[in-house]
């Protein structure tokens, strides 16, 4: 049977600031709250102190919005500088209507606002863009943490998303490294014989959910530590989990 | 700052046949291994024993496929008789293209096959139904676990989706009892000073998702303990989960 797994909350690593170490950090502030990683340990880590380690925070008054964002931000009542910044981090506009704007960003994400955000983002008037490339930015912290406190970790890099049909947010993957995003059943045989001919699990997306219920919006809970599930080691990416649009009925 | 969480897997129930009484069986399991269910846990049970449960099996030979079943079975080269039984359970066809139907269920998830699925149903050609009410069955639940092990809990019925723009399959919530199935930050300030304006979280999809990583889907375990997750006490449903029609921009 599949053994238990603990979800063990990250705290304490003070505010992260442009050009920080955050592999150090994170392996710091678990040593300190007396949790040090340990090998096969998930390390997700939400993409806003990423975003801040890489610098990717852009002051709102220094944007000069275009034609289109002036034109999109009148028509959703959105502020024109933020939409903007959504529009240069996409390369296709999903949905514009009812005041939500989705897109895809230049990643492949179909998200609101493209991931842009001004929520845990010190200073007003700031906002936090995605990762540049936040497969990128896990391989790194997993290469940081596994020189820093020479352990094997598979890393994920979890966002807070909205979602067709369903209310409310939950924690996605958008960067993944040290670990296959999918748990693959297709051509197992279950307990009774049937082969599952569909079934493939998104366990980044999975490991992303589970990790929010210990962090929240409001604690200062940036990383979480899940201890004792059995990944699937690889390079794994998250950009994985995109459905293409091509292939995708709601596009 | 938040407190670690367990997931703690729940076998040895064995096959769990139509009118059983399933709270004595997870009572009688999550004792026999240890970790008897304790004041404040979340237990997640998958739909599948639910619905076994409570007789929702149907033999696909009895079924008898309509025209139009036939019709959409022969255009997506489905089963005609599963297709019947899914036309039956739904209220509408959300898309049926390149062998993939997707319909809004009389509950109102939007799912494939309205949650129609032969995997883990014991016996040679039987399909398991989603519960009659999940939400329903979610509350009986609770209450006979109240009875017998004199604890009060919550509970979220998960089912393993697909959905939109991203590949794989995540379990979510398709029943809740005992418990909001969200987390509003809406209105509340983050540790900089800026209020959240649009975060509501669908904590019981993410406890669903958090439960998947210790179920899998061949290893019986169709029940998993959240232990040490404050949730918020009170009514609570899963089809509060479902975003009405009129107010989605993907369906």
């Amino acid at each position: 049977m599949a053994q238990e797994l603990r979800i063990i909350p990250v705290g304490g690593m003070g505010e992260v600031r442009p050009g920080d170490d955050l592999a150090r950090l994170i392996v710091a502030a678990a040593r300190a709250q007396g949790t040090p990683l340990q090998q096969g340990d998930v390390l997700v880590v939400t993409q806003k102190v990423v975003s801040k380690a890489e610098g990717r925070l852009v002051a709102l008054a220094d944007v000069v919005p275009s034609p289109q964002a002036l034109e999109l931000a009148g028509r959703l009542d959105k502020e024109p500088r933020l939409v903007e910044l959504v529009l240069r981090e996409s390369r296709r506009i999903v949905r514009a209507e009812r005041g939500v704007l989705i897109t895809e960003t230049r990643h492949g994400f179909v998200c609101a606002n493209a991931g842009v955000d001004a929520s845990n983002v010190a200073g007003e008037g700031y906002v936090a863009l995605l990762p540049e490339d936040p497969d990128a930015s896990a391989e790194a912290l997993r290469q940081g943490i596994g020189r820093l406190a020479g352990v094997e970790v598979a890393v994920v890099i979890s966002d807070t998303f909205g979602r067709p049909w369903r209310e409310g947010h939950v924690n996605v993957a958008v960067g993944v490294a040290g670990m296959s995003p999918f748990l693959d059943y297709v051509g197992q045989t279950d307990p009774y014989g049937y082969v599952l001919r569909v079934t493939t699990i998104a366990v980044a997306d999975e490991l992303a959910a589970a990790a929010e219920l210990v962090m929240g919006k409001l604690e200062r809970v940036p990383v979480a530590i899940v201890r004792g599930y059995r990944y699937q080691p690889g390079r794994g990416r998250a950009t994985d989990l995109v459905r293409p649009a091509e292939r995708d009925l709601f596009r």
